[in-house]
């Protein structure tokens, strides 16, 4: 935030603010270039993939994928696990047909579906690797010879990524990589160009391709932080180093939630998310209270979403182990006190 | 910058950055509030609009205007007054028919071409209200029954706008609103929805009234900025004070472009832009010579547009009129040597 800061007043000595230089300066022109790079270099990206920078978050790329890999009459696969899932669906079906292999819907999005058969004439497979609502994540991916596509706004960066699985990958920046505002998009350029569609140039992956996310003014500050973001990234050691935090900081608040009677955790073990974690309180006339507990402790936006209902625990990768071990002490505490 | 800075660190001394609040906090909503009601304040714009701050720049307007305003086989009008109309006219006919009334371009677009009648069956007749390659701006609206729609990219908030001539006026945030990536977009409410189509939601207005720009998470700093900067246009006089600045800036550097041999501009003197002020040397080969004069008095980035040549000195809001003052000097100092 500081370094963020302090490029808002006076960016690299220039004199000049990162809100107000022009992205055809030189300064952008590193700026967005070591961005890229950052991406590759942690996700170990290959020139056979695309890196963009684009803007209209996660929820563009909703309607963007099957516009530009969907032709008329082509089919996509999807899997239903929750309500980001359930709108990338909705917009899918204005460009083609889709078929939803699997939802966990009959168990509100409890678990990730893990029995379904992929047919071989789909364009695609979607999914959605973290669904933070109902604390669910893929701990693994579905073995496929057509392309991967995953919306991995919520837990991109927080874990290695095998990319070369997927044929498109897409992040609104928000959650680990850095501001709202900027939206990652890392594609397969061969997939590009086949739909057979006229598109509008901004939502034609092949304009922001060759315009290296220059086509239109970008949204420099969000991807001035986001830079710095994944600067700070690989400084920590890169994405292995990350996991290994965001698995120590989940496993001790599942650890809590399993060992202590007044919490039950909502999503099925073994796709349990380290990004959300969601949990209830059985008797559930202490929520009140306990939430009450939580914030005098300094833990905040606890609260469970509505359709899920008691709590969760957005533990990104900004968030410290420390900030976990005051809520499982709270949690402790709460219980000693209700005995 | 300061406070836009203070607030990526610390906001309303709430411990908390602008950076990394929730869109949907406290917060938030009064920013976004208030940016809206400063709009509608220093515009005049009436409940009969919907005011919105959407991602995709003004690059995604054009292909959303006629995509919900334009329905199958319906046709609007355009003025082409440069390559921003130019890219506007291109994306329009992915949509319908499209009436190009009237063009410059075969005069390097250096004027605002004001012979045309309008076909009273076109849906609407949009035109691009500043041109900054070309330095041509409209000092006046064509008098119409059908909606007025206006890119006003480049000089929104520089003058009074009497909105109720419009049915939408679109902006990119950059240039005097705040930083890249957020989109002003004020629509009369009554043009929406009657196209017939079925739009992704990210791409309908009626999307983002319905959720008051809030449907997606929304570019949380550029709106802080801005909000920042609508302050302090307010604080400033509004826009009744803000014009008269800028004509007295323009003014300043136009007359010394008149009165000084050297130089000669290059737009039409009626259609004089108060944002981007284009001029040549008719002894082209002082051109170099006289740019490294501006370079070492501190101006910067006068440049023209390669399809214009010479140079351009783009004097947004945020150009005070000492900036203008010492070009103005070195011009003459400039010419003086030259004797």
């Amino acid at each position: 935030m500081e370094e963020a800061a302090q490029g808002a007043i006076n960016l690299n000595n220039s004199g000049l603010s990162i809100l107000e230089i022009s992205h055809r300066s030189a300064d952008f022109t590193a700026i967005i270039q070591e961005a890229e790079q950052l991406v590759r270099e942690l996700l170990g990206v290959s020139d056979d993939y695309a890196v963009l920078f684009l803007s209209g978050g996660a929820s563009s790329q909703f309607f963007m994928v099957p516009m530009n890999l969907l032709g008329e009459g082509d089919m996509a696969a999807y899997l239903d696990t929750g309500s980001w899932s359930s709108k990338a669906i909705k917009e899918a079906k204005l460009f083609g047909k889709v078929e939803v292999l699997a939802s966990s819907k009959p168990d509100n999005y409890n678990y990730i579906p893990k029995e379904f058969a992929i047919p071989t004439n789909a364009k695609y497979l979607h999914l959605t690797s973290n669904n933070t609502i109902y604390g669910t994540q893929y701990q693994w991916w579905p073995e496929t010879n057509i392309p991967l596509i995953s919306d991995m706004s919520s837990d991109i960066f927080s874990r290695p990524i095998d990319v070369q699985k997927f044929g498109l990958i897409y992040a609104g920046a928000q959650k680990n990589m850095g501001p709202a505002g900027v939206t990652l998009v890392i594609v397969r350029k061969d997939l590009i160009g086949k739909s057979g569609r006229t598109l509008p140039s901004m939502l034609d992956y092949q304009t922001h391709i060759e315009g290296e996310s220059l086509y239109n003014t970008p949204p420099v500050f969000p991807i001035y932080v986001s830079m710095l973001t994944l600067r700070w990234i690989k400084k920590m050691g890169g994405l292995a180093a990350v996991k290994k935090i965001n698995e120590d900081k989940a496993k001790l608040l599942y650890d809590e939630i399993d060992a202590n009677p007044l919490f039950k955790g909502t999503a099925a073990i073994d796709d349990r998310s380290r990004m959300n974690v969601t949990f209830v309180m059985p008797e559930q006339d202490l929520e009140k209270s306990f939430l009450k507990a939580c914030e005098e402790a300094g833990c905040v936006e606890l609260k469970g979403h509505r359709s899920v209902g008691g709590f969760r625990a957005s533990i990104y990768n900004a968030m410290p182990l420390e900030g976990i071990q005051t809520l499982v002490n709270v949690m402790r505490d709460y219980a000693e006190k209700h005995d």
